[in-house]
């Protein structure tokens, strides 16, 4: 690997700046490349424009480079764009430059990053920063502890079908991104028996967070729910 | 709430100074007290150690107190502990000095500001400040996913019988403090017919940081165990 650069997976955080981590603004402030992954033509990158105040005040202006990860779930369609993503990557990596690839909350949780590590894993020298979850986020805004004593958390990225399996097993729980969810899955939760608060956190740390109880009605795409059964 | 100090809960992360956030270093070179729980009068508080170059480099020093929280299972001795640290606490917030409570980890997971929180809430002006988890530091130091796609992810802060419960209903595992186990339950998790990978990370970002398959032999008190099932 020598001669070639660094491929760094960096977690952002939830949305304010404020929340990278000492290492992550350093690394950022240094490295040649960063790249940003986004879902559309006409959608920017969050991760982007969180970092992008740091950004500006470097000197040495680094290159930003935006591959497409469209959030479709047609797996061939979407390994051709993790495909490419690598591909750049690797391009500048191979010709010694290091590259930040910056990914929303922390890049070992549900991140875009996994792909890009999947694919380059013993080729490059990688490191992975981590960042500040969502859902640690949200519990501080709350203001209520997640998970305390000998109870259980369990993260759970869509709820579907298979929620009745594990809803009664674990004490608390993590549901990212509710805004995919039906009103239907939602009712379920609602209608277990053990008494429970729930509460969601919409664009959690950002400038239009908003905390309401139960399940969101307006479902923005950054929403979370923590659901805390009562034992 | 008027003329009374404000009260922070921040989270210093895992170990290595550098996983601070922007946020959490920026209040503790400004906070009037420090607040770090110890465990017993012969053990130094690792959340302190972490913080320790950071606040020497303050001009102005921070008065630092270190209330005891012993780790003992007797909640009724415990909540003579946990009262008394936030009379300490509470005597400086009336007295208009902000005070940072400051906890390994995220405050929001297994925290000892957990109880603090609860004794106070309502009472005094309170902001949580999240902090990178001991599990996404021990998945970046693997270097593996900790979950990804629409597996589940459960957190387990003590390995017991209720583990036969749930271990087959989720997908991925994280334990914590994985030094107070026996061989017995881990052989249980060992046996589960899924395939799977099961790694240890003992004292997580720190300089004797080490990684090994499978649960850990030596088991200092900081081990996690991450068990990655697969579909």
């Amino acid at each position: 690997m020598e001669n070639k650069g660094k491929l760094y997976g960096i977690g952002v955080g939830p949305g304010d700046m404020e929340l990278l981590t000492l290492k992550a603004a350093r690394i950022l402030k240094e490295v040649d490349v960063i790249c940003a992954p986004h879902a559309g033509a006409e959608k920017e990158s969050i991760a982007l424009s969180i970092i992008q105040p740091l950004l500006d005040e470097r000197e040495k202006k680094a290159m930003v480079v935006q591959p497409l990860f469209p959030m479709k779930e047609d797996v061939n369609h979407l390994k051709k764009h993790w495909m490419e993503a690598a591909f750049i990557i690797s391009d500048y990596l191979n010709h010694g430059k290091d590259v930040a690839f910056i990914t929303l909350g922390d890049p070992s949780i549900f991140s875009t990053f996994t792909y890009v590590q999947k694919n380059l894993d013993g080729k490059y020298d990688i490191e992975v920063i981590p960042g500040i979850t969502s859902f640690t986020a949200c519990a501080a805004a709350i203001g209520e502890p997640l998970v305390e004593k000998d109870e259980t958390l369990t993260i759970v990225p869509k709820i579907d079908k298979s929620i009745k399996d594990i809803i009664d097993k674990s004490d608390n729980f993590v549901f990212m991104k509710t805004s995919r969810n039906s009103r239907k899955v939602e009712n379920k939760i609602l209608k277990d028996p053990r008494e429970k608060t729930v509460y969601s956190v919409e664009n959690c740390t950002m400038e239009d967070e908003k905390i309401v109880e139960g399940f969101s009605n307006e479902k923005p795409y950054l929403t979370t729910t923590i659901v805390k059964f009562k034992n």
